[in-house]
């Protein structure tokens, strides 16, 4: 049986994490509670790997049936894609009975205080944290990531996110006191008094929209900032990749349960194929906040039309790479090749366009050309997917038939500096595995051209497809990243240069663009990869996205302040 | 000559200020640095109060030229609520050149950090302290308030505004370290090691709106968050409340060339009459923030059409005192009587509402009919404005011409308790002074009835009236309450009861509905004011505004933060 833990039990397990994060969010040093490492699962009650596959497996075919009110029906039909029928369904809910049932636990969600909801946030985070190697797989087979990825982005990085949000709603929450006495002197008459308290209230209702590639990374931030500052949060994923927030759901409900709360301060909105449920649920009067990853067209749909609510959009971006100059060529290739192949470019963090000067670049090799540069590029990524197992564990699948097509036609748009090649699985030989495409392109705007070039790298082409976008100079390169960022908007900027003069000026786009820039990467980290507690994903001040994960504009609108105020008698 | 002062001297001079302002906002016990007695003025450099009025005097018939570039004329006609033409006229802008002027200074002001122009901004307050006489008369002839209010809520309570909003957004933007250090261990591998800059971005330029009724108090706020966390700030002032805040632009471009940043930064926009220049900028691509203070009419607009910007509006809505029962009768009356004729009843924080249960409430002196509630109050406020002077000294004048239209149209709306009465003011004959007209009308819903009454009292009517409401009970109080709140917003709730059941209803409304409560005021505190460091002035989630003064999310989003990171060298 679950015992029911107390208040004081949950917070003196949690409080030391809490204390942990806080302390790292304010130094922004490296530190994460959860393990990137496999071997690190199968002890304190966590699954191992195989006890994870395990527990994946045993949800195939089943129906999870949270126990939520209104539930009409149960639906889904999640096909993996490496392949896999997932066959689990999940409750369908008739919304007129679920939204008023979710703002039931409200006043107690809100009278437990922004300490106790912390606590009750990471024993969430924690029991997920436990499942991590389940999670894993039901992140592989919704996103298509390869396990390895599913299983960290899924897991520890996902949580870390979570985690991270929760720190900050509870920061933002105690910067005013509970009480205070105030005190004013009047000259010779007796001071005026007052006894005031202020208590912070959610906004109601959240809704966080998940995404297909991403579904825990990305949706962990906004449900957990939503939960931690006293609102309930309707979980509606991606259609395709419904599992792993189904599982977040239910564990969720299950604490909550245990600490006394009512379990419908989350729940789901799974939906059937074609309903749209994100359009009718976003303009729902109770539905206060929005947290959004996918399209800038439905993320700019939801900022226009849900008025009521706090919008959060994480939308498209174009990330630009400028190439200078490097005193470790061989070192960018590798770390760029690393960048395009991971999960097949299927992050919004991956690098598309490539910006080299067209009369080459100096390097600690000598001078290379553009088509040098291109070249060992294109071989960098050859060779780092050569062989196929390798190739697989980092690429992981497609995630659905239009990455594919915008591959496909991707050929078209200039001259292929290296081609896409289809990689066989093994394991699972329906997925479609394919390596990136690189193609040329000219950057110089020339007034005999029509806007069909610019137009190609101008706009998203999400998937493993990127451009090495020749110019005539480094100035030229940086007008069209700030043109880029401001126009299109990116999560990412990189840039490689041996020069402080091209660095600073790098950094100057950035800064007033406000894109978040990394400089030389050449080793084991990679300008697609964020870690929470220290890094900025995205800024929230150019298109690609209106808030940052995870900062205080991320939370401290989540909630108000209520004070009341009363006359107190002098002591 | 004015010696230019180095970024050490600002800082040492006005960290200590701003210190104890951020151990102010985080305990909320009484503080500020701005006396609000005119004896503590006319030392340490500050005008005396005879100073102040002839500095005021000499301002009159004058051009104040503020050395804006792109100034095509320079208008202005403001004619005091007290009859005095000022014949000041301020810079008219072509903003296709002052927009661009007022971007070219952003670098530098992004460059001082947050500390800096912390300083600065504290310098600008202080320079307009020592001038807060002179204020003072500016502010009462162009908002009608009375002098000595004038003097103190356009002095020193709107620097404490100011000044707060200057200590969120620095406490905002030092959340963040400037740089980290980030090693992130590789079991037998050597570390990732990165080198991390954080700087905070300003967002642009920013628009602050002003109101008519209290132009530095409601303008400080939105000028000052702005500024502090590195936009620069057009200023619009309300057409007949010009002088304050052209004054203010003026000491904050001294203040800012002084200390070696482009005085253009911070500008003024006037217009001719019936320019509208407020739509026109709003939705201009430079303007990525606005502050409103005004109409919900306007709000809405803004809020709906200037997309490219942060907006932070603060609109009508309708304050409601629920009258349960006192154990101070005679404090409640006189605390209330106050509340109603302060400014004429043209503060946003004035009550409106009174809700009496219809058989009436328990009083110290015994049962009290709804009848001789309202006749006890009405005589309370009678009382109160008997004496000519004293009425003037508390009403100040009648804002506009619509407000006196609004009061003469009361006395059609139900049975009158309390007659508007004309005060002369010896001064100031033109002045046009009224006491505030009480209304009885019946809150019940009858369903014979039109809903003509409830057309009255749910919707704001701002000035001098307020409406005696009879209600069934006191839950049908806390029912109208509700209602209230949710559909007309509110800056302020009042009540009053001996019963700490009701008590704690009336607080559960205002924590469900998100509007701040005093409780059982009967002594030198009122409802309708709120003071900087302590109390909240609005709370954000109700229709009256969408931002409260001051808090993390009146701050966050004015700035973004971003990261550059570079591989390290291990050491």
């Amino acid at each position: 049986m679950a015992a029911e833990r107390t208040a004081h039990d949950l917070i003196a397990e949690h409080r030391p994490t809490l204390d942990r994060t806080l302390e790292a969010i304010s130094t922004r040093a490296y530190w994460s509670p959860h393990p990137e490492h496999p071997k690190a699962y199968g002890e304190n009650g966590s699954l191992s790997m195989a006890e994870g596959k395990a527990a994946f497996d045993a949800l195939l075919g089943t129906r999870l049936d949270l126990g939520q009110p209104g539930t009409d029906d149960f639906v889904g039909g999640e096909v993996s894609p490496y392949g896999v029928e997932l066959g689990v369904t999940y409750p369908h809910a008739d919304i007129d009975v679920l939204l008023p049932a979710m703002r039931a636990g409200l006043r107690a969600w809100r009278e437990a205080g922004a300490e106790l909801r912390a606590a009750v946030c990471l024993e969430i985070l924690a029991r997920i944290s436990a499942r991590t190697m389940e999670f894993g797989h039901a992140v592989m087979h919704t996103s298509g990531q390869a396990f390895m990825m599913a299983f960290q982005a899924g897991g520890p990085h996902a949580q870390d996110r979570g985690l991270e949000a929760v720190a900050y709603a509870y920061a933002e929450q105690v910067r005013t006191p509970d009480a205070a006495e105030w005190s004013k002197p009047q000259g010779k008459r007796d001071p005026l008094l007052l006894t005031k308290s202020f208590t912070p209230v959610g906004r109601g209702i959240a809704l966080m929209i998940g995404c297909n590639t991403f579904p825990t990374w990305n949706g962990y931030p906004g449900l957990f900032a939503s939960l931690a500052t006293g609102n309930a949060v309707l979980v509606k994923p991606h259609p395709r990749a419904v599992l792993p927030l189904a599982l977040t759901v239910q564990v969720a409900r299950d604490v909550l349960a245990e600490a006394g709360f009512d379990p419908n301060l989350v729940a789901l909105a799974a939906e059937r194929p074609g309903e749209g449920i994100a359009k009718t649920l976003a303009v729902r009067p109770e539905i206060k906040i929005i947290d959004y990853t996918g399209s800038t067209e439905f993320g700019d749909w939801l900022e226009t039309h849900a008025r009521q609510a706090q919008v959060y959009t994480e939308k498209a971006g174009v990330n630009t790479v400028v190439i200078d100059s490097t005193d470790s060529y061989k070192g960018m290739l590798s770390n760029l090749a690393f960048s395009l192949s991971l999960y097949s470019g299927q992050m919004c963090t991956t690098p598309q366009n490539l910006l080299i000067p067209r009369e080459g670049i100096s390097t600690d090799e000598g001078p290379k050309t553009y088509d040098e540069v291109v070249a060992d590029l294109a071989r960098s990524v050859g060779g780092l997917l050569g062989d196929d197992a390798r190739a697989n564990a980092l690429l992981g699948a497609l995630v659905n038939p239009d990455v594919k097509a915008r591959l496909d036609a991707a050929a078209s748009l200039g001259e292929v500096a290296l081609p896409s090649r289809e990689v066989a699985n093994p394991d699972f030989p329906d997925a479609v595995v394919r390596t990136p495409a690189m193609v040329k392109l000219d950057g110089a705007r020339k007034f005999w051209e029509t806007a069909d070039t610019e137009a190609a790298y101008m706009s998203e082409c999400f998937g493993p497809v990127s451009f090495a976008v020749a110019v005539d100079s480094t100035a030229d390169a940086l007008d069209l990243l700030r043109r880029t960022v401001r126009d299109q908007g990116a999560m990412t900027v990189g840039a490689y240069t041996t020069s402080e003069e091209v660095a600073g000026a790098v950094e100057e786009v950035c800064l007033e663009e406000c894109a978040q820039l990394s400089l030389n990467l050449t080793g084991g980290v990679y300008v697609n990869q964020t870690a929470a507690f220290s890094d900025f994903h995205g800024s929230g001040g150019n298109p690609a996205a209106n808030a940052a994960l995870c900062d205080g504009a991320f939370v401290s609108n989540r909630f108000r302040v209520v004070e009341v105020r009363r006359e107190a008698v002098a002591s």
